[in-house]
């Protein structure tokens, strides 16, 4: 098969082995790959991956249990172990011993074919297409906020950053209740939010009154001094980018105000899923290019561009 | 009266003038105050204060409303303005416009006498000692913890930190059923748990599990990065010290296992109160030191030194 893979120095188009049947596995024939901003870190050392990157994606299973073959299907990414204390918590995106899709011992998605696990599989809605689909798992990122923290109808939430992320938790905050003020860089990026009712600002010229939900999307050091400064006493700072400070941080201001810092990666599918069918959520409009997989690694260098949003890859 | 002033440059202990009798204010003529690690970093410049220091305090009320002379009382350190919509939501202490008693905007308490409104006082029963009582504003920031997250019984808790504050948070943590874990680097310290049931261990050496829950209690960025490395995926870290980070520090572990940070300060006096009367914390165990008022300058440099704990200083 056809897949992109990252092999320590640089990314490429390589001819690969199909990936071998198991048993409780099923092989998905990619329809569509996303890129994400974790599949240029990724190329630029991080986690020390090498292999078939991606992690959205949308497909149909081509070998596995006969219940699932003919499905179309989108897969949770974090192959758990099922066994250990977290897993048996419901946590199993948190297993210790996990391999994560495209990121850490398992190979992604930016292929023809994948190989999942069956109890990552959920089943696509026949009225979702596939270019919605391969939203489900960047979908389920911001899903996850909802799962983590409440929200009460009308309070208010700033969103900090106007990237893929950034912008589908306005839209996930928003259809849960919350008055959501979307901060960013882009005029044309916050232009998306504006039809759906969603405030928009400047992020340099906002001004307003702080509020009880920040959420820091820009994955920057900057954004996150930000989002100290926005978040209400005794207010929640959700963290949902993963960032490195190289400089000085001055936390005390997180103590004297009792701020909750909530870290927040991957979420659920079922809920993503349903308001992807539903059309709850935008988000043809975040599409900025696609790719046929021969050109998979220009389609890197396309989401590497400041402007960018979503980046598909045609993998059929 | 005498009181020991902060002018900017040093402390002093000089002859101001008593505080001036107002309506909604009690005089109270301070019994034993307690140095906090606080009072030296303001000693240093924190917060540009200038004025008595002191905000942990046991007296008696001279002046003010009848129901109130002769009262024995301890004294909650924020003063709030009682009508924004903090206040309204019961968050005095998180009050914009609050003065902080010896630290923004209010004279403090190591003083013959000092100014503190009614609202903020809390009588100390009759079988409750003075020196016990001086400890109560320290053990209601312990105290606050459990104001902010929920503590079940047999849950592991591991607190870094054996300084005053860890000392105190292990205890309460112990007493809301946790099995604590106290890490500290002094042996001397430890041994004050120990008598009590709770496990201790050397920071540098531990090498046990890590907890749903971990209390930072050194103040220090290193024990920051140490209690992010000790907090189970989706577990939560208790910020309890303002702390500073000069360096690089890396927030990514926060996101990948979806940590909760909550900073926490000032606590409720009430269940501290009835902590200490009931005999349930061991303080008198944590005073390193006693000062008569005459010698406060003496006691900051006693507090300073790195094996002390808690500096008392005798007011009467």
């Amino acid at each position: 098969m056809q897949a992109l893979v990252f092999d320590g120095a640089a990314a490429h188009v390589l001819d690969r082995p199909d990936p071998t049947p198991k048993s409780d596995r099923a092989i998905v024939r990619v329809a569509w790959a996303g890129v994400c901003r974790t599949d240029l870190e990724l190329c630029r050392g991080y986690m020390d991956f090498r292999g078939v990157l991606g992690h959205e994606f949308v497909g149909t299973v081509v070998d596995g249990p006969d219940a699932w073959r003919g499905a179309r299907v989108v897969g949770e990414i974090n192959f758990a172990c099922g066994r250990c204390a977290l897993c048996a918590k419901g946590l199993g995106r948190h297993c210790p011993t996990r391999a994560v899709m495209g990121i850490a011992g398992a190979d992604g998605a930016i292929a023809e074919l994948v190989s999942v696990p069956i109890a990552n599989l959920h089943r696509v809605p026949d009225d979702l297409a596939d270019e919605r689909a391969v939203f489900t798992e960047p979908l389920a990122a911001a899903f996850e906020i909802l799962e983590q923290i409440a929200i009460e109808r009308g309070m208010p939430a700033i969103v900090l950053g106007d990237g893929k992320l950034g912008l589908l938790v306005a839209q996930v905050l928003d259809a849960a209740g919350a008055r959501v003020i979307a901060l960013g860089h882009h005029a044309a990026k916050g232009a998306i939010l504006a039809p759906r009712g969603i405030e928009t600002a400047c992020a340099e010229d906002y001004a307003g009154p702080r509020a009880p939900i920040v959420v820091e999307a820009t994955g920057t050091i900057a954004g996150f001094r930000r989002a100290i400064d926005l978040v209400e006493p005794r207010g929640t700072l959700v963290l949902k980018s993963t960032t490195h400070s190289r400089e000085a941080l001055d936390l005390a201001p997180l103590v004297v105000n009792e701020v909750t810092v909530v870290g927040s990666r991957c979420g659920p599918f079922a809920p993503a899923v349903r308001a992807l069918a539903a059309g709850r959520i935008e988000v043809e409009v975040l599409v900025s290019a696609r790719f046929p997989l021969a050109r998979a690694v220009a389609a890197l260098d396309c989401a590497a561009e400041r402007d960018a949003l979503k980046v598909l890859i045609d993998c059929r």
